[in-house]
């Protein structure tokens, strides 16, 4: 489940820009479900994944079913953000993505600052009846 | 705690637009948020509470500390939504705002379709210090 | 091509919550363009024309093929806003879209203030192939 | 002018994901602008300008005035972009942006296909006052 094959979960990197902030002067609540979401879309990729051509070869996709998040810190303009992405299996049919969004050091030897937990419980369907399909058949 | 003061949740409308869908042609996961929150705006509005007031003249706001969202139904372009909230009492300086997105009936004597549950625990800080503060303050 | 039939052009409320703004205090640049959308959307169910309706029953959309847009002033959170929309007949296939987006007045007897101009060109395509189609036979 | 010294434009890559698409199954209209707006944030890194920094440290930040946008294709879900950013001197206090956005070929070898033509003129001004500041006293 790991990019690297050592236990090490893959991580998506994202700047935070102009369209992600609200005039909180922070990251809006709902845009980090778009962060988490690129991870989970790279984590595909990486395995040779490609939704649009899953959806247009295979007829399959997923729906999110359950999204659940905590926000411990805020992100900011300009903060370089590292997204991470585990698929735990769930039914033959589900899969749940355990995520976490960190700040990345201002300055190298600085540590990384948790700002965000997420638990995202997705369905693999056929595209065109929304019937639940066996996810193994698309991502091993 | 109902607008109406009859035990009806405040509800409040939203029409799905263009912006608000994915190329999966439904609403894209992040966007209910945004409904999500228009409503608890608009609740706080029925209240006296105009946000950018609250921020500009006493330095409060409210910060997202946890939200949970179960997706039941899609919303598609053109639906029109009614969006509910109400808050339950938390601890003294958080809130937990239960909310309801559905779709309105196509057509008259139809009936309401639940499209989202949703659960969104807010703190209210200094927005200088984002020291918690009394939300009894600033709602009644 | 007024909504009342006396030289007013139609025109849209829309209010500027938190997802519209960015850390600037503002409404995000490219957020307006939604607002836009919103009123052409709304001025086209006037005339009885549902975008979603159109695509599925007679397989034709709309295509923006230019923008051009003047920032003149920003809108705020919690800003009311009217957005009008003027259709001026273009070629058998195209229109394009005069809009401006005001200000409301914060008190009554207060004077709607300009934000934005606008121009929006669009085309009228067959959903499938992508080929224009007139439309006169959609719009009337 | 250039990245490279060379000529070259300097480029910025984006990824299409999800967020960025509407239900007609392309990037929504107005989400090219954050595309844009992401290059010319990184065309200012690059010359290590930070607005972040910028607004906090000197009081000064950039309004867009006007923007001018011709859609010539549409990109697609996984598509990569390739944006472009150059600046164009206008008056003292205002810049003017031209920038392109190409879909990256899918195979080794293939072409770069435009997508996007844009034209983005912009004012430097006090975070405060709103009053226009010399540019070239932040950009060099």
């Amino acid at each position: 489940m790991s990019a690297a094959g050592d236990g090490t979960p893959f991580t998506w990197a994202a700047r935070v820009y102009w369209e992600d902030t609200d005039a909180g002067g922070v990251v809006y609540y709902a845009n980090y479900l778009r962060f988490l979401e690129r991870a989970r879309t790279e984590w595909l990729r990486a395995r040779g994944v490609m939704q649009q051509q899953l959806a247009v070869e295979k007829g399959v996709q997923f729906m999110v079913l359950r999204v659940a998040v905590e926000y411990k810190a805020a992100a900011r303009l300009d903060d370089l953000l590292a997204i991470s992405c585990e698929m735990r299996p769930d039914t033959r049919t589900t899969a749940v993505f355990a995520q976490r969004i960190w700040r990345e050091p201002a300055a190298p030897g600085g540590r990384r600052e948790l700002l965000v937990e997420a638990e995202v419980r997705a369905v693999c369907v056929d595209a065109k009846t929304l019937r639940p399909r066996r996810i193994a058949e698309y991502i091993s």
